[in-house]
């Protein structure tokens, strides 16, 4: 049988690392799976179930056979990953990593590039409020996308290798560069997290808040919780590394907030139905 | 066979009142219902349906014969629908609502009820992001919470009677005060609405934002444009009947916003970590 890779290496076993081997091997996209990561029980139970083939917890040894190489570790460990790696990655290496934040990662990773060895920033847009090894699932990035966003320094044949594995998973490629990619989730993705959270801390901080009333809440207030249920310390990691495009973000909508705030305050009826039509308009047009 | 009611009168049949009509019928809890509102189509389609008996559009006939009136029109209607029809409604009757905002209401309706005319304030919590008697279903209040308003002016012998149908229709009563209710509905439905809209029109502002990058918006955003896409008008007249509870509201929700932002901005990693895992704990504590 031809695999699409000879040796994959999967650094981070967690809902997307351990999601794409599971397709990796079903699909037969590599004759050897090797997983890196620092949990020998979680490596040794994807062992079990014949998702990889061989694990390590240190980069000495199993990567120097990698072709792609793919790091799903915690976003603000991505970078110091790579740069543990590099020295035993051998040339013609496809390095690729799953990031939602992607200008903190790529301007330290980038330069650090032996000639020869290929890093092209990803982010498959198939996160869900789980996390970890045992959420991982058969089929995650079917008909999602995948933001991939080669510089100008990216090989195109890696990129054209990269992209051929992705579509092979099922998702849909995109590529834009690194500051569209940090602008646009900021706004739909980080600012969201960041509102939720916020909205459940705002709810709990009030006088006479018990946690009782949430029974009450249909629709509304339970999906806010359960965004606010994602990873506090993930959410930590990119609230600093794509810190300033949030901070933007927060201000744009601080001030859609006070401006509704100022229409209620004075009871201007038509200013708030506008400004209500104004978003239900947004999503009948998407 | 015994019915609960004999006569049940409904004005509005939106997504409320039409559901209600559908239960009413189907467990069989009154001998006759009769449907009022403004569009003669709707309620055509509804006796065609068999899930009521007559209808009307005003209130010259038809109501003086209900036991058990349950006003479902828009929140901003409820009033005036209460008070027109008062003049023909016979001694006994139980009259409800099903709004989202008492205060308002209950405080300009109580002192009208004529001796012998009861008035409790009810709101189902069983909305959705849809509208209207095409979105009716059967079953809708199915172990939902349906909120009581008494006041030290209702009678006990006329809430229990209120109380039983709901229980009939399978709600589970929950009795507080108007102003309590409007203080945490502010809370757990008011806000979260307020500030999924405010989020949506906040990304319509930002630079270079493109309707099409919502596609690539997994989980987090697509919640909240669902949210934003309930019924401006609706929503208009909430934040209007209810501006107190819901500007103090956002007042605490700013600052929880504004804390976060400072703790992002100074790059205050444990801040951060504390802020986020703090609802984090609300959530699982549910």
């Amino acid at each position: 049988m031809k695999h699409m890779f000879n040796h994959i290496a999967i650094a981070g076993l967690g809902l997307i690392g351990g999601s794409l081997a599971r397709d990796i091997r079903r699909l037969g996209l590599a004759a050897t799976i090797t997983g890196f990561g620092r949990s020998p029980e979680r490596l040794k139970k994807a062992l079990e179930m014949g998702i990889i083939d061989a694990w390590h917890t240190d980069y000495s040894q199993g990567i120097a056979q990698a072709d792609l190489i793919i790091v799903g570790t915690p976003v603000s460990l991505i970078t110091q990953q790579i740069l543990e790696m590099l020295p035993h990655v051998k040339q013609g290496a496809v390095i690729t990593d799953v990031g939602s934040v992607k200008t903190a990662i790529i301007e330290q990773v980038e330069p650090m590039m032996p000639q020869g060895v290929f890093f092209i920033g990803g982010h498959p847009i198939a996160g869900t409020e789980n996390s970890g090894f045992e959420s991982s699932v058969d089929g995650l990035f079917e008909h999602r996308a995948c933001v991939l966003t080669p510089t100008e320094k990216t090989d195109p044949h890696a990129l054209k290798k990269l992209e051929n594995f992705w579509k092979a998973v099922g998702a849909n490629i995109v590529c834009m560069d690194i500051k569209t990619h940090d602008m646009i989730f900021a706004g739909i993705s980080h600012l969201p997290h960041i509102v939720a959270f916020s909205l459940v801390n705002a709810l709990t901080d009030m006088e006479n808040f018990e946690k009782q009333i949430l029974q009450y809440s249909a629709g509304g207030f339970r999906d806010f919780t359960r965004i606010a249920a994602s990873d506090p310390v993930m959410w930590r990691d990119i609230a600093l590394m794509n810190k300033d495009h949030i901070l933007n973000a927060i201000g744009f909508f601080e001030k859609s907030l006070g401006s509704l705030k100022q229409s209620i305050a004075d009871g201007n009826t038509s200013e708030i139905e506008q400004f209500f039509k104004k978003s239900h308009d947004t999503r009948r047009a998407i």
